[in-house]
């Protein structure tokens, strides 16, 4: 059998708390019998949960904690009053500690990226961190990045998402190399996208490896799968992001409302409910859940908040895959290439240069 | 009979041309018996469609251009070319000199920016022209802008976006006080939307004529039409609007495989195709056509490109109703109660105060 995984749980994250924490757990061990679990959360809560999955109970460490981060918390209040404690950071805390390989968290999003970032600080190299998303398209799916966990982003920052994003895209579409598009507005020479060109001089010319620079991509090129790596900053990034989600809602609202209009739609409804079926499947996001942390010294994802055990098993896949695949090490290879410095571990020059204050 | 109104029309713009551009006009002329039209183009491929359409030819004048723009020429060079001469450029003059209310042109996007901004310039106390796109939503349509006319934005270029885009969403929804609502992002106490907060306060404690502040909207806001109005900047407006196109098309093709998939699924289809041509429709770009540049001393507006005459008509409506409701007047009336000042013609003070070169 192949070594054990263990995955830090925060089992008090999400609308539903433990009862779908755990439940995907039990998903999520049928098919990856190596994985144990670091599982953190109100006694109280969890522990009749557990009761019902002996299989988890029997393959888990649990710690009792008593704070839980409340999903309409500020970043800040969550930082102040769940650091050191809550089930959320003890989860963190537990990957920092070399206890479990990776976290997942249905937790509210700015809490986590602020824990994260506070706990496990960023990769050397890497000054931000980034949130991707799985996004489905019509060939199947794309990473995109940067979705929301910074604003912003000068040449640079650009190409350390394209390094971090292909380095993701290897492991979850099992590719040796990742093509990346920057995303770009279509008018062309008018003013303000100048860190974009520059991202994308850099990444012509460094070529690097696992990496196949694809150009600028547009909007209505993520749904077409162009490409396995769409980069962009946060703000626009979380933009589309919300907008195709928005989009995708108005117009399974539009189908509904034309198939319920009359007699013969609705015979026709009926016939057809199989490929319905088949298209409310396709456009699950529970199948695409998981939103992954890059740039960490660690492996942090994010489960869909409103999400079911069988969304959240799909999220401890997407961490075991991480773990198992060595993302943190591809993306310090990759960067390793392109900063030509093989001392991946070290501190980042830039920081070691800065006077103290 | 009321006032005569006339719109100069490019008929070289677009895929297809005069074909759709003169059609388009009949189509129009029916709705509106008191248009009439500035028509430029080449003669060869106008007059052999003019002679098809002869109430279009009573009720229009003609003017030979020997350039035409091309639809991927870069806007520098398209201005370069066809300044002073090029159809596209007679009908923006057509404007400026008064000899039009407005002008439509299914051309390349980024030429009739440069040329409108060029020619007619910005008006007093507006500093960017914007490019406003109307986006169908469950309940049925907003203001979304800016989409792309520039990168960036202050928090009083945001403010000027709110109140030009409230003043085209009263006349287009026929409305006395249009909802505006700020694009953001979700995550809150992140970095990077300084501006966004800042046009938020100026909007809140201004208490414009014919515009409600309703604070931030996320991406997913746009399609459930929360507000009338959408107000972002260019570079995140235009991905918002090119992904929700990309998944609108994405759905579709999911949604044709997933009705071919079966026997059954195809006699469902069968049954319900009524049904599915009221989807087609609801999602039909073409009802909805036509992007209106803001913020310049006349009325542009911007056909899609590869529309035909039903959809090149709904611009030409869309050009009519701006003028008949004088949406310049409108956008100076609200300008002028923001800055206090009644002198709406004048010169921007900032610009009159600037030391000369």
């Amino acid at each position: 059998m192949s070594k054990k995984i263990c995955i830090a749980l925060d089992a008090m994250g999400g609308d539903h708390g433990p009862a779908i924490v755990i439940a995907g757990a039990a998903l999520a061990l049928e098919r990856h019998p190596n994985l144990t679990f670091a599982i953190y959360g109100k006694e109280q809560a969890v522990l009749p949960v557990l009761e019902q999955h002996p299989l988890v109970r029997e393959r888990s460490t649990f710690l009792h904690t008593e704070v839980a981060v409340n999903m309409d918390d500020k970043p800040s209040v969550a930082l102040r009053q769940g650091r050191w404690k809550s089930s959320m950071w003890k989860a963190i805390e537990a990957v920092k500690k070399g206890e479990a390989a990776a976290c997942v968290s249905a937790g509210n999003t700015g809490a986590l990226m602020a824990m994260a970032a506070f706990c496990l600080r960023t990769m050397a190299k890497i000054d931000r961190p980034a949130l991707a998303a799985l996004w489905p398209n019509v060939k199947g799916e794309s990473v995109v990045l940067d979705v929301g966990a910074s604003i912003g982003a000068d040449a640079q920052h650009l190409v350390d998402l394209a390094v971090m994003g292909s380095s993701m895209a290897r492991i979850v579409f099992d590719i040796e190399k990742a093509s990346v598009g920057l995303l770009n507005v279509g008018v062309e020479e008018i003013k303000g996208v100048e860190e974009v060109k520059a991202a994308g001089r850099i990444l012509r010319e460094a070529n690097l490896p696992g990496l196949a620079y694809a150009g600028y991509v547009e909007g209505d090129d993520i749904g077409k799968g162009k490409v396995d790596v769409v980069v962009t900053e946060g703000f626009s990034g979380n933009i589309a992001l919300k907008t195709a989600e928005g989009t995708a809602k108005q117009i399974a609202e539009y189908l509904r409302a034309a198939m319920s209009r009359s007699f013969m739609s609705k015979i026709g409804y009926i016939f057809a409910r199989g490929a319905f079926r088949a298209l409310k499947e396709k456009m699950d996001p529970r199948r695409a859940n998981g939103g992954v942390f890059l740039g960490l010294n660690g492996v942090v994802i994010k489960s869909h908040g409103g999400t079911d055990a069988l969304g959240f098993a799909a999220a401890i896949d997407l961490a075991f895959d991480m773990v198992d695949h060595g993302l943190l090490e591809k993306i310090s290879e990759t960067l390793n290439a392109y900063h030509g410095q093989p001392d991946a571990g070290s501190l980042k020059p830039e920081r070691a240069e800065l006077p103290s204050p």
